[in-house]
């Protein structure tokens, strides 16, 4: 039996917990979790404590339980996803009032800021990881969707390097479990705001390519983008489809969030783009990174971003 | 032994083919087993006649060797994804040259051709129902390499409901012997010309809603289209931008392949869109079906598509 379970069994109330900004991996692990203890322990008295996700994420069991507070009963604590106690938000105040927490994440950067950690930085997601902690003959539809759901976001669909054959493994195993995964997919990662929609055609449209087309970079103002939408994180997808077009090795996406300063997003497929970032004062990984800037768009293009794109694509 | 390897080892000169137009499946499997066989026995005289595939998948192993000739010495014919004799196109003419021949596919409508025929229509691909018939520990990373991209293009990235867990299961198996799976799923199935980009840009900032947002369509006329790309199958994947809005039940897309006649594309979340083009003489699947028109785009949208696709919503 391994320390997850071991604290469950000797708990009456639990906290599930994860990080502020929840995303599908957070969501799915902690209603996950929620949904294995409440149907294989008995008289458990069991609280999700998040920030409310997205309401794509609803069809999960529990989501509407869901609550922003601690829950300073708890004697014990489990942070899923969370690779600091910062990452926890308000709720961080329950690693003092449960006597047990055990934190479970799979971030290479994770603080092991609880009693007990059980940290894999080799798994695709946290689902994946929780998934191993747990009796597969008692793992119901309703938690692997939860869990498939984790592994599917945090592997961008199987795709990104992170995803092993133990990944594919479980995967394969939650969907015998019987449940609609294409409609998963689809809902929850591939389906884009009618409005959002607009906006990447925009930017596709108006997209250009320097470098004999080694870089592709879309450029939106304020007012452009406003006039759409109100949430900057629907442009979150945008640099991967110009990422996505023939022979880009470089892609650039900068829009405006204030008078003459742009969040700038770089990605690329073998460069190093985080030491670009890095110069303008930003950082992130060798292949997605980004920076903010001032000044005016097509300045900032000319005299510092594609000279530097140019000089990596070459170097 | 089953029959494929049994008949591989009886024969000196072997033809591998699959269907016209070759696309993942078709290019992974006919590829993939020329690889194996090559590796695995001794003094076998193989070729792949095979219509020219794409040039995304000249990474696979052998490529540079696919003829479109038939192999008319070959003692033996492996077809792969073909689902009838037509689809062989002019290779047709080696189930009689060849004093042996299998068919190997996963095709619910396969009219087993051959002498031989291994058909399992619950088959995501015909790259998964060849794996099961080798041996896997003599399946090179080259072979792999092959029949992985097979899987994630007849599976949709293994989103598709023909996804088992015995397709995860080997995708897995696959994916250990060690390659680059994320470039492969980018490279062949992700990319996008940067014109086919624009002008998916175009038909989303154009795209209009319908029927509280039920229906999404878009429509190209010949010259706007034409101005971008010279290959209507560039084209492709545009529908399935319109269907992956939120709240979309029903997308559209209708281009001009002629004055006055348009290719009209529908897909649907739940609802029967195959009913809607064979009223317009086309066909199809429930979700994804197609059909010919002519006229005015306006008049047609207003006059049938429109009204057509209301009864639907609300039948």
């Amino acid at each position: 039996m391994n320390k997850l379970i071991e604290l469950i069994e000797n708990a009456k109330n639990i906290a599930i917990t994860g990080h502020v900004s929840p995303d599908g991996d957070c969501t799915g692990s902690t209603l996950g979790l929620y949904n294995y203890i409440t149907e294989n322990f008995e008289d458990k008295n069991v609280k999700v404590c998040l920030e409310k996700p997205s309401m794509k994420f609803s069809f999960m069991n529990g989501f509407e339980l869901i609550s922003e507070d601690p829950f300073m009963e708890a004697d014990l604590l489990v942070s899923l996803d969370a690779s600091d106690r910062e990452r926890l938000g308000s709720r961080g105040v329950m690693l003092e009032s449960a006597a047990q927490s055990i934190c479970i994440d799979h971030h290479i950067t994770n603080t092991k800021f609880a009693k007990f950690n059980i940290v894999e930085d080799f798994r695709s997601s946290t689902c994946e990881l929780l998934y191993t902690l747990l009796d597969s003959d008692k793992v119901s539809v309703e938690t692997a969707k939860c869990l498939y759901t984790g592994i599917v976001h945090d592997s961008g669909v199987f795709k990104y390097q992170s995803t092993t054959k133990e990944t594919m493994d479980i995967a394969g195993e939650l969907i015998s479990k019987g449940f609609d995964f294409t409609k998963i997919i689809d809902d929850t990662y591939f389906k884009k705001d009618f409005n959002a929609s607009k906006l990447l055609g925009l930017v596709l449209t108006n997209a250009k390519l320097e470098f004999d087309g080694k870089c592709c970079y879309g450029v939106l103002d304020y007012d452009t983008w406003s006039k759409y939408i109100s949430d900057k994180k629907k442009m979150d997808g945008i640099i991967d489809n110009l990422r996505n077009i023939d022979g880009v090795e470089i892609a650039l996406f900068m829009y405006e969030t204030a008078k003459d300063e742009y969040k700038v997003s770089l990605r690329s497929i073998n460069k190093n783009v985080s030491s670009i970032a890095a110069a303008l004062g930003g950082g992130g990984h060798i292949r997605a990174a980004g920076a903010t800037v001032y000044g005016k768009a097509d300045e900032i293009l000319k005299n510092t971003l594609l000279p530097m794109i140019e000089k990596e694509l070459n170097g």
